[in-house]
Parts: structure tokens; sequence; C-alpha cells
């Protein structure tokens, strides 16, 4: 939706109707759940003290049914160099059915941000981070998460009116959340700093209390009722990306015993040291075939630190509630600017693995995926992250083996069940697929690393080194 | 289980077999999901620096399957006037099935405290720490979550020597997580400060790697395995409460229109001063018949608040992933210190009142939640949180009338289903449910009040007057 001049067409409805038909969309949207077109709905409010977004919200609440409507009001989290701007919010994503109302939003950090910081934000850096915003939008809608962005407006003559007539305890709480309102100067920067990005929001002016009230709910309801029609399928057909040698012949030279030890020894002191005193958290993802190392690897790793020290994360099946939100969802909220080490024992390149091979994502979405993996592994690089991706590469006899070995040793009988047998007959499509993967999310800030693993002890020893190597040229 | 002396009875097990019985003891206790034996396991792991925890945990993830099993170390939470020592572990808490290691925890936080803070604490202070732990602890198994703590000793002479042995990198990181563990003094008072909670802890001497190790994953696995007789019914029969007069008798004075919206509108005010600018948190709970006036009630005492300074829960049936937890933990959760203003539509008391009528809580389990409930708020009004409890009284004519009203009233509908129909047969049944609550709960950090309110208006004054007279009498 652009911009409007809504005073001159809009019709008020009668509230009872008004509350009707918001209720009956609230429901239909509700009972949406677990269908094809099911979404969410997130309402971003923002605006100008005192326009009266705060009454409007309320009245919003007693015309639709409040289970169902959830608000959020955090004080502004200021841009810091360790969080990216969606952090503070990933865990108020709504699942589907669901709708949540942020008062507290990215924009409205970047706006005391920008007023609040010693060095005030140059527009090109304003505008950049309006940039990310938007595709942090899209990648939502894409993934049934509608975003809807009312700006409440207000004349400053009838600010100061407001201000005037306001009651003291208001006024100290007012203070406490905000700019000085009586300063025309803040005002004005203000005003041309939201300029910046409100050409795709609905701005209600609060100049009229019931006129604001109705605007607000009607375009809530209109929210309610929008489905977007979404391309379902994709248009081009899909340049398979050629399978890198490494994945074809794992084989790696076999290391003696007695010099992998030493070799052990001493990397993974170095590693330990490496991880703990760096002053970026540290992602490590491991991908790869089944039984192709990614545990044993992990252990070496964190050989020499403590648990308090680091997160395993060992991805499988999603589950229910987070099938209910954007795939990547369940990574946001676990990657967190006080998480120091995490390593993930597989990850969100699942999205284009096994829910690309087992058809769980249709065409359209994994192969979407991969801009939004890269946007979301950028916003964690550019916020003091190093992200550090293994791909395990071993043969198809190999596993073979392993996978035999496994059914015969009975405390790793359970690292073996009947789907890995099966993947191993989706082999190719793995390769495929992984080719694909490297083509498409190899950046500089967060290249995949081809390990060949035939031979366990070196592929740890090229890991621990591979580690120490990128961690220093970050 | 009490201290024992592990050493002189304790038999290494073949790993490999520990390995398998742990794995298969944990897919038991996976797989009881749902059923009437579930349960979830914390462990509590504390200890002596370097006398091993770090390893042992990390030996155990070796052992079981890993993706089952979670680890939290959190840095010490320091006790604070604000926050009660539950209140950083609530999200931690597992559901059924699932296994979680805390390594902090609320004794490690206790043993911070009590050697951190600039005034020490008393023995008594400590003991009576101690004692809400142990409540806690039982409440939580009450309601399927086993909880294990266990101890890593370590003698000053091996303490010593690990520190000359210790990497300089290691010495970084250890000093960085606690006490000056060169100093005998300390050692000395941490080892009796322990000792006056470690008797029903299992304590593992960190001397002996192997020992160690072993230990640990045996007690883990017997406590995998342990499903202790919880009584299933009670013993006595219940004793009814008389039913307050106010209960069977909610006619109030009807108020004149235009005398209540003068009062109405001072008082609102009133009302959101004190709630803004009261140091502590607020905690505001309705309960009462359908139709009794709850939302009602709740519009008018935000009326002059903004969104931003309060959340409104309204509390339904339990989703699946708060099912799977005690029926407090979805309130421990909410109830956190950075929540200024809380209102409840419907609460914890559910327990007492709808899962008790309904038969969702047996007798033995909506009889305990007195006390359960009780200890709950007690640990929040001793934390800076007044809790403010309505109780709506209305007659059931009154109530089938508002029933009529609502459901020819279009954007009422919502608010009446059939269910509410089949509640009024059960009227005398929530009388008495509702007069054991009072008789219960009652308590004079948290009296309930209740309110007649076969007039609507007078009732949303007397709620008002209400708040205003508990948060200037606490």
């Amino acid at each position: 939706m652009t911009e409007q001049n809504p005073q001159t067409e809009f019709q008020l409805m009668d509230e009872d109707q008004l509350s009707v038909e918001l209720i009956e969309a609230q429901y239909a949207l509700k009972d949406s759940r677990g269908q094809s077109n099911a979404k969410s709905l997130v309402i971003l409010v923002s605006g100008i003290e005192l326009a009266g977004k705060g009454e409007a919200v309320k009245q919003l609440r007693e015309w639709v049914d409040p289970r169902y409507l959830h608000v959020k009001a955090d004080a502004a989290h200021l841009f810091d160099f360790k969080t990216s701007f969606w952090q503070p919010y990933a865990r108020f994503i709504p699942p589907e059915g669901q709708i949540m109302i942020l008062f507290g939003n990215w924009y409205s950090d970047l706006l005391s941000s920008a007023t609040h910081v010693s060095k005030p934000f140059d527009d090109s850096l304003f505008d950049e981070y309006v940039h990310r915003f938007r595709a942090f939008e899209q990648d939502l809608k894409n993934n049934q998460v509608d975003v809807v962005k009312i700006w409440f407006d207000l004349s400053w003559k009838t600010l100061q009116k407001r201000l005037n007539e306001m009651e003291p305890s208001e006024v100290r709480w007012h203070k406490m959340n905000g700019l000085d309102w009586r300063n025309k100067k803040q005002y004005d920067t203000l005003q041309k700093l939201r300029q910046r990005f409100t050409d795709d929001w609905i701005i209600i002016d609060g100049e009229d209390e019931q006129l604001r009230d109705q605007q607000f709910a009607q375009h809530v309801l209109q929210a309610f009722k929008d489905c977007p029609e979404h391309p379902k399928t994709v248009e081009q057909s899909w340049q398979q990306a050629p399978i890198p040698e490494a994945l074809l012949n794992p084989d790696n030279a076999a290391l003696d015993e007695g010099d992998y030890k030493a070799e052990l020894k001493k990397l993974s002191r170095k590693v330990a040291d490496a991880l703990r005193f760096d002053d970026r958290n540290v992602v490590i993802v491991f991908e790869g075939m089944d039984a192709a190392g990614k545990g044993g690897a992990i252990k070496r790793i964190v050989k020499k630190l403590d648990p308090r020290e680091y997160e395993i994360y060992t991805i499988g099946a999603p589950e229910k509630y987070e099938l209910r939100r954007p795939y990547l969802w369940r990574f946001w909220t676990k990657l967190q600017p006080e998480e120091k080490i995490c390593i993930f024992d597989r990850s969100w390149y699942g999205r284009v693995l096994v829910e690309r091979i087992e058809g769980f994502a249709s065409d359209l979405e994994w192969q979407r995926a991969y801009a939004e993996i890269n946007r979301f592994e950028q916003d964690l690089t550019e916020h003091q992250t190093v992200i550090i991706k293994f791909w395990l590469a071993i043969s198809k006899d190999e596993q073979e083996q392993r996978f035999k070995a496994r059914e015969q040793t009975a405390h790793k009988r359970f690292k073996i069940t009947e789907e890995d047998w099966r993947n191993r007959n989706r082999w190719d499509d793995y390769l495929n697929a992984a080719a694909d993967m490297f083509a498409h999310t190899s950046t500089e800030d967060a290249p995949w690393h081809i390990i060949a693993t035939n031979d366990k002890n070196s592929a740890r020893i090229e890991v621990l080194k591979t580690i120490l190597k990128q961690l220093k040229a970050d």
C-alpha cells in the first residue's frame, strides 16, 4: 500500500458493524492455521508522540477479540555493533493465525538510534538500514508473515497544544519514552528522517480522534482480510551447478595415528583459545551426508572447552510450533548476541538440502532460500559474528561401511535408522543440492569449506586448521 | 537420595554397555511423553572449580544421544530485591520427555550471592533460601519434573595442584567465572556454605577422572529410570469452606450515571498515576463467573494508561507445549521482573476452578495447588511485586440476562458460546470452588477482594478504589 490521502474518501463505519467485521476477519485468519492460505500478521506502529497510537490500539483491542491480538511494546533498542535489527524482535514473530502489534520495532529503533547517538547517522547509512528492513519484511511476507506499517502523524501545532493540556504525570511518563517534543528543530528532523522510509506506510493523522481510531481499525481490518497472491511456481528452469570435484572424490591422505594425536592435542588447545578469546561471536555449521563425521569433528572442536562456553544444536525435523513460522525463525531465536560460540550439527541449510529433496519446500521456496540465507548470514557477519561453514564430504562406499559398523556397535545403533538407508538412495540428489548450495551461498564473509572425510583423522585436523585460519583471516 | 559413600561400593561399568543403557533409558523417557508416567528431568550441577563437572557433562554427552539432552550454563544471577530465584530459570524447565542440565542454577546463584555481596548473608537467611529452593523443587517433582542435584567436590590439595598445572588461557577463563580459588579461607567458607544444602545432593569426588565421569553417568542413568511412585489419590475427605455471603448475594447499590462518570474520571487518572509511579511491579488478577464484567473492569483500569505501559493476558485453555510442563510454568515465564504492570483476565487460579470442576486436575492435584500457588505468590510479593486479586461476583439471574443481551448484540456474540451456557449448570460447583479458593489463598500479602457486580458501574468504581487502597496499604 502506498501513501494515500485517506481523508478525502474515507468513510466512517458503524462501530458495531466494524467490530463484527473485525472479529469475523480475525477468526477467519485464526482458522486458516495449518491451511495453504494461512498467514500471520505483524503490525508495526510508530509515530509522533501524542498522535494517539496508544489510544488507537486500545480502541482496536475493544473492537476485536483481544485473546487473539497481542501487543508488544519494548523500550528502544539502540543499534549497537553486536546486534542485528531483527534480533530483539525474533521471538515476537507470531505463528500462523495470530496477530502481533509491535509498538517498539526496527523503525522506531532506527529513529531513536539516529537521533540519540553521539555521532548522527548520515543519510546513506540511514537508507542502508531502511533497505535492509524492507528486504527482511519481504522475506517475512514470502514466508507467510504479512507486515503492515502504520505511522501516526501529528502537526507541530497540535502536538504543542496537546503537550500544554497534558496531565503532569503523563508529562513525566512521556518524557521517559522519547525526544524533547517541545523542540521544533528536533520535531522537524524526525519528520524529515521518517519520510525516508514512510512511503510504503499507511499514514494516519492524529488530529481527529474518532477518524484516527476508525482509520486505524479499518486498515487493520483490510490487513486481516488481505491474502496477497504470491506466485506459487517458478518461471524459469533451474540451472544446476556443477558438482565440485571434492565431493565426487573425497579421498584424503590417511594420517599416522601418532602424528594425529600430537597434532590434535596442539590444535584443539589453539582452537579453544582462539574461540574463547575472540571478541566476536562464532557460529560453526556442519552439513554433510550421514556418517560423514559431523559429531566426531564437533567433539574435537570443543575438546578443550568447558560446556559452559558453547552451545551445540543438533537440528532435526522442526517441531509443530516451528513449522507455523518462517523456516529461519528457529535460527533467528537461537542466534542472539549473548551466545558466544554456537555449533550447528545440521542447520538452516536443511531448507535447500533435505527440504528441497523431499519436497517439503516448493521449488519457489528453496530457490528463494539462497538469498534469504545470505541476507540472514550477512546480518550476522556484519554484527561481530564469524560464520564458519563445513561440508564434510564422504564417498558412498565409505558411508556404507560406516553404516554397517554402526549397526554392529550397540551404543551407536541409535545413530542409524531406516531413514539413513533411504537417504542413500537419493545420494545424487544430495550431491546436486550441495553443489547448488555452494554456488549460491559461499560468500566472501561466510565461505563454505569442503573437507574430505574418508579418513576421519585427517578430516578432523583439517577442520581445526580451517577454523584457526578463518578466525585469523576475518 | 542422600549423601552416600559411593567409592566403597561403586562398580565401573563397561563403557559401551553404559552408553547403551543410557540411550535406552533416554529413549524410554522421551517416549513417555503424553503418557501417565511421563516426566522431564532437571539435573543441577554445581561444585568446586576444576573438579571436572564440565568434563563429566561433556563425557555424558558422548554416551547419550545428544539431541535429547540440553545443557544450559548461565553466568551467576546475583540475587536482587526484584528477582525471585526461579525467574531466570523458568524458561529452561524442560517439557515432558526432555532432559536439561543446569550448570548455573539457584544454588550456584546463592553461593555467588552469599560470597560476593558486600554484606554477607547470615546463616538464617541462607537457610531460608535453601528452604525455599527445596519447596520449589518439590513442587516441580509433584508436577512431573524430576530434579537431581549433583555436587562435584575436590580437596584443597588437588585443587591447588590442578591450578598449578593449568594452561594460561584456562586460568583466564576460569577466573572470569568464579572466586579466588587460591584463597584457602574462601575455599573453606564455600565448603561450609555448601554443606548447608548438599545433604540431599549426590556428591562426586573429582579426584579420579574416570571414576568421576562414570559416577556421574551412572547417577544420571538412575535418574532417567527413576519413576518415583507419587501418591495418586488423597487420603482424607475434603473440608468444603462455607460460601461467603458476598458471593450468594452480589447485589450492590446502583450508581447514578452522572456520579459514575465523574467518579470514574477522577479515579482512573489516580489509578494510572498510582500504577505508573509505584516502584514495584503490579499484578492484577481477575476471576469470576462468565459475564461478571472482567473485561469491562480491566478497560477502566487501563483507561488512562498507554498500552506500552501494561500487558493484559487473557488466559484460556493451555496450549499443548504448556500442558507438557507444570501448570504454573506459563505464569512463571510471563511474570518476569521487567514486566511493570500485568493484568490477568483469568489466571493460575484456573487450576482450582475450572480444572478442579471439569476434572482436568485430580483431587490430589488441585488440593495441592493452593500451597503451590501461595508459594508462587509469596515469591513475587517478597520481590517487589504487588498482587491484587479480584473475584467479580454476579448472581445467576443477572448472568442470564447478560448472556441473552450478548447474543443479541452482533459484536458481542463471539463472547458467548455453548460452553458458557454449560458452565451455568455447574454454578454451585463454581461457588464451592471459589469459596475454597478464598479460604486457602487469601493471604496477608495477596488478599482476595470480592466485588459485587450486579451493578456494573459501582463494581468498576469499587475495583479502582480497591487498587488504590491496596497500593497505598502495602
